[in-house]
């Protein structure tokens, strides 16, 4: 899934913008500007402009990242997409509609030339191959449970390892990251018996010294999704992964059969998981999401953490993820520019 | 998925009918007769019949198990789905090619009121489900490796326990598999987020003293397809596992870089990735595919392997699965009638 960029934001009457705020923090040279309807409350900071306007600035998707009250695509959604598509803009669509999986649109962009990039719906087919060991190095970020920062660590990782002059890619498994990249696969989407083949070809062979930075999709320890984990692990071939947790969670998500796994539980069921396609692989630090916590109690949190893990702890907002990047460079050291 | 019966089992010019053979060898009853082209090397040893003559017989569903030569459906295939339509029947099709996906055949399908029942391709939503513990018991067969035996166990399994007259039944969970059933799920086809929802939808609730008996997919060893295997054992919640092999495979399938993993490491495996779902998830018993050893090899290497992992160990073939469901009796006891 390729998307073309710079993006419009679209946010409509839209009452949440998970997806596009999470465009907006992280490749704000990628978005122009936002269109919003009269009286919206959502806010990109971003200039306003309506679709000429644009194009004009140089967009070239429309993203429809935010889901309209109640699901459904409102006509007046519809009359801005296909204006869009008019106006020569592909349309990039993180709603659990397939914009493909209607007509008149598809005859549309059809028509135009144009693509309808419906990124909750794979479409690719992916070579199973022969699972043999990739030069270049891959970290994968990994979780105690969903939603627990694993795409924002990934693209922290990326940003530290950038700065400091290595060579290093985030690759999207979810929608936001997908938007983000302006490519990546929508593993949880894709039919399982295509799971790992997928991750192998979102982080082929590189350089030795090229690291890819792999979003991770929910948690080895979660009854529903643990198998497209456990794909994901099995075809990214991590040689490091980063341990992504929220220590105020009691439960798996809303599962209240499900306790939340220790921590060390967690390092060694990934380990083990991982070994299958990379006898080296190794959870190389931690990353907590402690922003319920105070500042005193993350800083303690952290350090009592790191001391009985021996590893690496850090929350990439409060203190960055640099304290990783450290441990990677002494592992993996030389390699490094 | 739910497939009418009886079925007249449609040969044509096919080189290999697997699929054909496994329903005609365990679901004899289901089958009114065969339809072969002239020179067909096939025989199921039924009654040939033309279309007429199944419709008369009985015949609800024509079923296209075997693939073409070349894999493309052939016109001389396509007349006689049209006509079996034209008759009143459905189509279960185990091919590649979606019959959905061609408008002719789907049009006049939906105008005479039948169903085109493309058993590799779920349409089915799955409820996600809190995955609570369910009564009644389920027993999972795993695999060291795919293609080991796991239908052929389950089925072997399903037959033993009703001639002694435990409520049981098969669960299929591939395409073979629900022809025989007349109905399930073709996991590996499913979208990877509801591979452990479509299996706990298999497998609901029942009886205390009922058994599901579900056919395992793939190998927690399988580069490939261990997140499938995972999703499979977390949703169906086995109370039991059977381990599946073939002695004489030194690697995973083709894949050179993996190597067939021991017995143990099995056991040890799926008993771990069970408990997540089950805290009383067990390997019961073994089932080797012995077909390549001489009698007196095969009884030695089930003799050996029983004593090696403390397990009744059976080839369903030449020993039947009797010593497993022995092994059940006593640890399950007094709940079966």
């Amino acid at each position: 899934m390729q998307v073309p960029t710079p993006y419009l934001l679209f946010l409509g009457d839209a009452p949440h913008a998970k997806t596009a705020q999470g465009v907006r923090d992280w490749r704000p040279d990628l978005c122009v500007g936002q269109l919003r309807f009269p009286g919206s409350a959502l806010d990109m900071r971003l200039p306003e402009m309506d679709l000429e306007e644009a194009v004009a600035a140089g967009a070239r998707s429309l993203l429809v990242g935010a889901a309209p009250a109640g699901g459904l695509l409102p006509p007046a959604w519809m009359e801005w997409i296909e204006r869009a598509l008019d106006l020569g803009m592909d349309i990039a669509s993180g709603l659990h509609t397939k914009l493909n999986d209607i007509p008149s649109l598809k005859a549309k962009a059809d028509q135009l030339g144009r693509k309808l990039h419906d990124v909750r719906h794979p479409t690719e087919d992916f070579p199973i191959g022969d699972f043999a060991f990739r030069s270049g190095k891959r970290l994968l970020t990994v979780g105690a449970d969903c939603a627990v920062g694993k795409m924002y660590t990934a693209l922290s990782l990326e940003r530290e390892m950038r700065e400091r002059g290595w060579a290093a890619d985030f690759r999207a498994t979810g929608q936001t990251g997908i938007f983000i990249a302006g490519q990546g696969i929508s593993v949880d989407a894709v039919i399982s018996d295509f799971v790992s083949a997928a991750a192998a070809t979102l982080s082929p062979a590189n350089d030795a010294d090229h690291w890819d930075l792999i979003e991770g999709q929910g948690s080895l320890f979660h009854p529903a999704y643990a198998g497209v984990t456990l794909g994901l692990v099995h075809g990214s071939q991590p040689d490091a992964m980063v341990l992504c947790a929220d220590p105020t969670r009691t439960t798996i998500g809303e599962f209240e059969y499900y306790p939340q796994p220790t921590l060390e539980a967690c390092v060694q069921a990934y380990e083990a998981a991982a070994a299958l396609t990379n006898k080296g692989a190794k959870v190389v630090g931690v990353s907590l999401n402690t922003s319920k916590l105070s500042e005193e109690d993350a800083a303690d949190l952290l350090a009592r953490t790191a001391e009985a893990l021996q590893l690496p702890c850090v929350d990439p907002f409060r203190t960055g993820v640099g304290a990783i990047v450290d441990a990677l460079a002494m592992q993996h050291g030389g390699a490094q520019g």
